[in-house]
């Protein structure tokens, strides 16, 4: 059978992106060609580097480039000598805008071996699929500022949140709840004071779900699953939640999973009138940056999510096996491994798995 | 010397508020008489009762009435049968704009003795100060719906963010970060994507920061924030954001510092133009109301930190002292205790300190 080509963008990014984004191509490289899949991998130098160089982000032309790809593969995005906002802004959030990227998936799953700083917390009560709305919400961008820098300065930011929006995420939210053993959603907001907002996230999640009488739902404002996160993560199974309520707790749950060097996520357009986009949670950690201190697991489980969305279940559970066996082989031998000593060992694990 | 009389207003509200009132009140009044204060205490029926029976979350009536006290003491307000958002909106959130409480302080303190999810965290570690924006932000209710019902809906939430209403809680925190040993103060926002409102926020606490060079000063992302909560409580002491954000991290912080159960907090008008409010962190909980199965404790905590308000710091370190010797005691024997109960043993500590 012939391979199938799939046309991939590489985004290295900032800081240890281009170390784990290495290490993630090196076990896409490995898993691959045993699938049929054949990746055709272009890169593209975005971040501080060519904001310093040139002050562009993201050029109207690059994006249309990247337009052209069925997925994209990025390390991380932001340097301390750039403002605040500059390139979150302008290079990540404009992606997962432009792209549409309205599923913001991120899995919070403790892989056996992994330390957990919950004291009374397993692997089999640490199982989630976090479902974060990526296009609107207070992300929007919207608001502003009056009378800056007076006494009467007033800053706002506005949190756009459509019908269209969240019907979208919420129908993909128990797509994903039905397929699961547990079947379960719970809707994280805070609909007790942003009445509006939340209101409508409830009747949408209400009448979707009319559609999907397999699936419980719950509800929890957002103050109170932060609680849960560390007392009873097991109650958890799909989340959906916006924008920033997403942002928040997925942070706390890569904490909760072992840390943020394990958190994958994929932004993800599920119609494919887009590229997706696949990245770790983690920052550029520019304070580690170039030391082959990075761990790569992160971007690796990524990749992982990358192959689900392009059809390529098998070749994603392999890479998510060899990751699970390279973790426990963690905790029992100690291991201090260097970012490519911990792609290398995974390659291997995934090739022997062949 | 002649006791000094402060009118105090007591609003039990809904679910386990009368309950856990009730013990804080008998703690008051153990602890008063020997600190020269006669508390003169008038009960106001706000909540879901009234609520069903009138309509009413807050006549204007009684919010004059409770203006004429120098503190108001309240238990919780909320129940499944009212909409999510009115009691919230129209009573808790009403007084605490109404009355200017701009600082929603919040300590997050681990006793000795109580059972933290966390696995390598002890006492030493988890000693911070929460000071929460309480009067603006996404909370000031502002935004609306267009097209409701129909598949072009659109819900706003703004956040609404002064030059005013920043600096000045800000500053009361450089104010309690001067003067606790560690002198930290890190803010918690998320300038990377609101920039608008992060931007200030930033500005502000650099300016007022000028004027303590003896505090170090720290910024942190709210997500990142969430993370070190739990992996490292110990990095915090006074903690400045806005009252989302707030409201969040205070509710993991409880959670750290051993439940929900255990936290006080104060809505406080540090100019006394208006009463200040104190009330426990947790909800209603109606599962478990006129059970006796509530703790009182975050009540009880709660008035100490009303004492504290009102000038009687050596009545507040005694309750205090008595909370923690009674958390002490009970990890120790490992009581069950009514409400009524654990609040009589704390109201003896109290005594036998006297
Ligand atoms: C870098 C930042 C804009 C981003 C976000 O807030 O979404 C990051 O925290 C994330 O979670 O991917
Ligand atoms: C009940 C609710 C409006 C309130 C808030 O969000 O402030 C509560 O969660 C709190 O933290 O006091």
């Amino acid at each position: 059978m012939a391979a199938r080509t799939v046309k991939l963008a590489v985004i290295p990014g900032d800081g240890i992106g281009p170390e784990v984004v290495a290490e993630g191509l090196k076990v896409l490289a490995t898993v691959a060609p045993a699938h049929d899949l054949a990746l055709d991998t272009t890169e593209y130098e975005l971040g501080a580097k060519r904001w310093h160089a040139t002050g562009e982000t993201l050029p109207d032309s690059v994006e249309q480039e990247l337009r052209e790809h069925q997925a994209i593969f990025l390390g991380a995005v932001g340097d301390p000598t750039v403002p605040s906002g500059v390139l979150e802004r302008g290079l990540l959030l404009r992606l997962r805008f432009s792209f549409s990227h309205y599923v913001n998936l991120r899995p919070v799953r403790l892989y056996p071996g992994v330390h957990t700083p919950l004291a009374d917390v397993g692997p089999e009560d640490v199982d989630m699929l976090v479902v974060r709305e990526g296009t609107e919400g207070p992300y929007a961008g919207m608001g502003g500022v009056l009378r800056k820098g007076t006494p009467g300065e007033i800053a706002t930011q506005d949190s756009v949140n459509t019908r269209f929006g969240v019907e979208r995420v919420v129908r993909y939210a128990f797509e994903k709840a039905a397929a699961r053993p547990r079947r379960r959603l719970t809707l994280v907001h805070k609909d007790n004071v942003l009445t509006f907002a939340g209101e409508l996230w409830q009747r949408v999640v209400r009448e979707v779900g009319a559609e999907y009488p397999q699936v419980s739902v719950d509800y929890l404002h957002v103050d109170a699953a932060t609680m849960f996160f560390v007392t009873q993560p097991a109650r958890f199974d799909v989340v959906v939640t916006d924008n920033l309520f997403g942002d928040i707790i997925t942070d706390l749950g890569a904490a909760v999973a072992g840390g943020i060097g394990l958190a994958a996520s994929g932004n993800i357009n599920p119609e494919g009138d887009f590229p997706s986009m696949f990245e770790p949670v983690h920052g550029s950690a520019p304070d580690i940056a170039g030391q082959g201190k990075a761990d790569p697991t992160a971007t690796i489980l990524s990749a992982a999510i990358m192959l689900d969305h392009l059809g390529y279940a098998d070749a994603a559970r392999r890479i998510e096996r060899a990751v699970g066996d390279d973790l426990q082989a963690r905790a029992k031998e100690g291991l201090v491994r260097s970012t490519a000593q911990i792609g290398d060992d995974i390659v291997r694990r995934v090739a022997e798995q062949g």
